[in-house]
């Protein structure tokens, strides 16, 4: 398939390369040409704008959030009036449910098609063509994209014929994950006053019930309290749990542990803590119980 | 080794039959003789009292709770005064720290061993010998009853010279289990509502980062509503979050999702929840985004 | 002093006919004619438009929300652009701080003058003049509007240059009512499960530390189980709520009641509660402890 | 009446002074002598021991906590055995409900009778028998015990038959009380990040809506952040809130902001508060807005 991709930070680039690699014919666009240049070097072909990445079959936006999204997507030259009928876009940025269901409404307006298709996954994942995507769009549409999705992940997962389903889920995906950082935390500030080595103690954990990567990878960060430099930094996680707490109020849900994390992450921030990793967040229970402040 | 085990329910018994088959020489005590019988005919000789379980090299108590614990550690023909210098008590029961630090003193002033050494796992896990065993004890103590621990278990963390630490770490584990039901419960709340299949949705987490048994298990039970019959009732998830708690205000640590998991158990158990999985604690995100009572 | 008044719901009408009573010479407007003829009765000159109110020395402002103030400020013929160098806009309406920096901000580049002066009181102390006005913004601009918040009020207090601290400190007050109604509502369930009536039990309270109008007005109505015709409903309690969160966000203040008082607005409504009163958020402390559903 | 006064701290010593002012023949008993002298020195008649206190028609308890009542009632010489059948037990002290329950079992088994009146008021009130009586017990018994509560207090509030309802009472006052100290803390902490002056705002609120003493008085406290010497220190905080949980779990009822003050106080106390007042939880807040540490 003709495939456009907009926006080549770790993650687009490693899927464009991807979908170089499968045998699509890729167009690159990103605001700064190096990276640019660096894909096509591997067989893409350089858009000098948006709109030339948006004549072909699929236009993929992969982009840092929701402002960056829009601004490609609305406005002069952007994606909406750019994308023909024949051109769907697949929106694989982690953005809010109330930009998905703007671009949804946008597109059905213009007569193009739209697929939210977020996906879980580090930049490691992204460049083995091994993340999971999480696709939500009207179900042939959906279906024709199967070539795009198969070059870029290890399996897809189709939950919804509205877009926004899909960002829904990742949004969850992401709460999951700091609800993990928080408990972990907790327990480790307890066993710690309690005498017992975290490393060891998460050696346990993880070698029983909690044998999953969340454990490993964030109980690692803890335990060790690393927290620079930031594999996602603490204000992308607070946004993150925003946009959480956004969708949920839109659905009249509450989410009493997203709201005790967005409390964690404004102290966290208020404390100096911009530059580090999300996981930090762990430090707060250890002050609470009188640890000396490592967070600023 | 000659051990003598107190308590044979669904995870004494497990235990029992597996130090038989390792070759120890076992004697068993439980207070309705039926399943000492079974035991009996598996090997073991029984025991007419806790004191006639006592005068092995070893004895080992797994009882459901502290008071169960206490009565037959303490009072006359108790362990603490039946166990003579050579025989050390090694408690499995889930217990508080409290408890734990008790027995320690006890059995030190009347000169005998004492080593704790809770296991995670369930039933299935102590009948295949597959049990993680968390030991805590004096250094000496706990290497020279290595064959027991092997005989059991899979694994053996020793994690302190403290007996008490290794409850702790126990107890911290099971704070960990009900932190992710909680969690989930709010996850699969939110998701429901915006029209995405709880059990799918569940698939994408266990596929991908979350791909640990207490997710697979927890997740199942939840997306399922399926609370009977209860693995693990609601009463005694109340109760090892209190204990937590109380070990954790011993140790001045403020547990914020500790303290939510406890009124979200008492609300169970004010609707009529008793006879419910502790899981089912799942049920109140649901209700307050709108969703009927299930748990009634 | 010339004074208009935009907006003559149960406040504004109170404001606008103790402004005619002081000597003010008054002019009002409001989108629907009734609510203009009845203070035209009282002899204020009607005004055809927005901009139309706009010509006298104040014009001033009480409308229902940020969308109504917005809507009347900003755009065609609004007060940004109508409001000469001449005429200072106070604000009296329960919005952002967002909103009002905005505000400030218009007025500023517009060459005009801006006081922020929210209020404390319910439409019977607005009749009877017995606010209490809570101004910010240039000092000399405020002295200057003595006449005007003497003839409204009870009392004025000016808390800072900025006019956006007076709507902090307004917000700020609506969350520490739906503080009480909280912890009112926790204190009432748990006294009427020990067998103590709520009624003598709020006399008891309010008789002794807590004889303020915020447990009385409120008190009342929780063991009443009073919530219908609404005071003030319980969405507008949840957007309050919401405002509060926000500006905290922006100065990265965690507000952990707040937080749990905000899970308590979405569970009320998504019960249904959309006509109560915004303290029936009391029946979820008492449904919690077993007692049946009162919200839907 | 004749009326025995057990405890002859700040609150005790003020009661048996106006006991004795109101007429009744009162015998005074405290672990250390110098009180008693200073009370014998107004007319009352020292003892030498609890049971000595408890010849008349009321012995009145006044202590600092469970521990020193069941000291003074359980055991030998103490106040359960002591008593006769014509001697009823005023138990005014800040216990918890269990102990209370515990009284008024022990009591009916030896016969005789029980009242628990715990008091709302601080020593200058005691001083100025102008505290407030919240009286439980058989009613005829607690009729009859009109003379010595109107000798100390100014009101008399009867709750119940049941005497730990009035325990219950007291504790739920104290737990509302923390409740205004934490919402005034995270107010305060918001609205001097946002400029305003923390001792201004407190006018505002208790000129308007919040003209209670307990917003007067810590109000004051937080917005001069002076937490010492302690009024009721820190730990006794703590200790009221978990007896307030405690009774709570009994009752199965949730109590979410009581959650929230426990870890606050937890909080405080590793932090080193425990020489603070209670008020000095109100920091927390501040602390997480980015404000220096003022607890330690």
């Amino acid at each position: 398939m003709r495939v456009g991709v907009v926006g080549l930070g770790n993650m687009g680039a490693g899927i464009a390369a991807n979908l170089i690699k499968a045998g699509h014919e890729v167009t690159v666009y990103n605001r700064s040409r190096p990276k640019v240049d660096a894909l096509a070097a591997q067989g893409a072909t350089p858009a000098d704008s948006v709109a030339d990445a948006c004549r072909g079959d699929v236009v993929l936006t992969m982009l840092a959030n929701d402002d960056a999204v829009a601004a490609v997507a609305f406005g002069d030259g952007g994606i909406i009036t750019s994308a023909g009928p024949h051109t769907v876009h697949i929106s694989s940025s982690t953005i809010s449910v109330e930009l998905s269901k703007r671009l949804t409404e946008a597109h059905a307006a213009a007569g193009g098609g739209f697929v939210s298709a977020p996906v879980f996954g580090r930049p490691e994942a992204a460049a083995a063509a091994a993340l999971f995507v999480v696709a939500a769009g009207p179900a042939d549409t959906v279906d024709a994209l199967g070539p795009v999705f198969d070059a870029i992940g290890q399996r897809t997962f189709v939950v919804s014929e509205d877009p926004s389903a899909a960002n829904l889920v990742k949004l969850s995906g992401n709460f999951l994950i700091a609800s993990v950082i928080e408990s972990l935390g907790e327990a480790m500030a307890l066993v710690d006053r309690g005498g017992v080595d975290k490393h060891q103690y998460l050696d346990i954990l993880t070698s029983t019930l909690f044998s999953a990567p969340v454990y490993k990878t964030y109980g690692g960060l803890i335990a060790s309290e690393q927290f620079e430099p930031a594999g996602f930094a603490a204000p992308l996680g607070l946004k993150d749990i925003r946009l959480v707490l956004t969708a949920a109020e839109e659905l009249r849900v509450p989410l009493p542990i997203a709201s005790l994390l967005r409390d964690r992450f404004l102290r966290l921030l208020a404390a100096g803590g911009d530059e580090l990793d999300w996981s930090a967040i762990s430090t707060l229970a250890a002050q609470d119980a009188g640890a000396s402040d490592h967070s600023a």
